[in-house]
């Protein structure tokens, strides 16, 4: 938790917090955070959830709940059982969830972060979308979204995500290439606050396609995306993708465009392990998410590494902030 | 340069090591090589390449080049000028290799290791491969050849290689993972003494395909080649690409299998950098090489690392005695 509390926050701006699936590790990873979040911190929070299930989160790792935290939950989790999960669980984390968004909608709370849903559950519970990030743009009106992890080590954006690895050469498109590009670089100039941002491009094939030997993608797809400048960011591609994301880590790079999820993906959880945050670019408001599951098997027995939350919860704080400072100058 | 000349090996059991481009970088890391290895070793090898860019090589990195290194090349070389290739060097590569290919099937030399060549020039010299493992399979008729990257932190088997991203999931078959399966256990029991490897085999698809959700091939085409056990090694997978590669590194698998290229070379750079070896699997012989091209840009300038030459030669002698060691027992 390195990112101190500032004082640009406005006193109104508020955060709103998602437990997610009550019978997952939602609850612990949200009450180790709130125990070792500042009083400053867990007074702009508004947890969406119910307060039992929380309280028995905190008993499973060790620490009291502190008795300022706002939870806002209609009492459906109440007898969530770690492990268990239920039609009354699912339920409970799409009740949490749309009270969140419909809080974001009215404009009371200027960030979301989202602890796991159980995508099984929460589609018994009424839920009918993929997961959070395609909810979250069609309530939210976004016409582009893209998903980014944000780690110490690594930032990659992803031009696909959920998609059978034969589908992802028809699927990739200039424009869509060109969309998370800007996406990326409004958010690394306003969210991370780097002023010029160098930002890397992964080819599609091997040898960034080997002057078209191992395909044309790269020349016919990727490359025109980064015809027009795109200031103030210096754009680098198509690269070649097992040399690229070595480059970012040495900081040849601030931030990364992976062509399909595993390209990504893989590279983030090899030197990010789970300090990376999900971070939905695209959106009206902030939302940042821990980058895990509802992990059932471990639900309510303390093993749970709280930190991807810890990270999630303070990059949103800094995203809020940073948004609101250059809303005020511009 | 870790691994320790043991006494196992006959003293008639001599390796070849091809100089490559003579133009690049291969002259000044062959001897850095030579420089740094035992008399022990360097009594072993016969070096096929002209002595003249050899000692040149030498110089640009302020060493002498031992007088008991024995160098076998006609001459060819002798005018070649760091960072100029042209015909006459692309022809002398190729003889190097060709001759060092002669010794292998006259059953001169029990291992080969290559430095690079350029293939450009290697062409116009006559070379008619995609590169050394092609070549090397045909001339030593090999059937099967798969390509493994052993570094000090991931062993990585690729059961394509150089193929455009969209070709890789009608190019993949249930035989060629198995064929690649077999060749990767026996290399781990004779050539690196693991007793019961525990091999990972990595989805072609996010999520291991979610159950049919992202891609039907992680069922269709890969788990039917873990069907059968392949003692004395435990198989596991389909694995989740994105957590696979963190779970070998955390030491949960001796070797991965990797669908393709980039799947297996984003981490093998990621974690081994330039200390990852390439083995030829499948040959008759032991084949190393270093992980890395001529880089004619700064050929003679010393900045070369000869790191993964080192490493090359090392695994090569290791490969060797413990083939000598396995034919002996059997």
């Amino acid at each position: 938790m390195a990112t101190p509390m500032t004082t640009t926050m406005t006193a109104t701006t508020k955060l709103g917090v998602t437990m997610g699936d009550p019978t997952g590790i939602g609850p612990e990873i949200l009450a180790a955070t709130l125990a070792t979040a500042p009083a400053a911190w867990r007074a702009r929070l508004r947890i969406y959830g119910d307060r039992a299930p929380l309280e028995r989160g905190a008993a499973a790792i060790g620490v009291t709940l502190p008795a300022d935290v706002e939870c806002l939950g209609a009492g459906i989790g109440d007898r969530a059982v770690f492990g268990k999960p239920d039609e009354t669980s699912g339920a409970a984390q799409v009740g949490y969830l749309e009270a969140a968004v419909a809080a974001a909608r009215r404009g009371e709370v200027a960030a979301l972060v989202t602890a796991p849903i159980s995508k099984t559950w929460a589609r018994r519970g009424g839920f009918e979308f993929m997961g959070h990030t395609e909810m979250l743009a069609d309530r939210l009106g976004a016409r582009d979204v893209a998903m980014l992890f944000a780690g110490p080590r690594l930032k990659v954006v992803l031009a696909t995500v959920h998609l059978p690895l034969a589908e992802v050469v028809t699927d990739l498109t200039t424009a869509r290439i060109r969309t998370v590009l800007e996406l990326l670089v409004t958010s690394l100039v306003v969210d991370f606050g780097i002023a010029a941002p160098r930002v890397g491009v992964v080819a599609l094939n091997p040898h960034a396609g080997e002057g078209g030997l191992l395909g044309e993608e790269d020349a016919d797809i990727i490359a025109p995306a980064l015809d027009l400048p795109l200031p103030p960011a210096t754009l680098f591609g198509p690269l070649v993708p097992d040399a690229a994301f070595r480059d970012a880590v040495d900081g040849r790079y601030d931030a990364m465009v992976a062509m399909y999820h595993d390209q990504g993906l893989i590279p983030v959880k090899l030197v990010d392990f789970d300090e990376s945050v999900n971070v939905t670019l695209g959106l009206p408001i902030v939302r940042t998410s821990p980058d895990h599951g509802t992990a059932h098997d471990i639900a309510g027995t303390g093993r749970a590494r709280p930190i991807s939350m810890k990270r999630s919860l303070a990059l949103a704080i800094d995203m809020v902030e940073r948004r609101e400072l250059h809303a005020r100058r511009a």
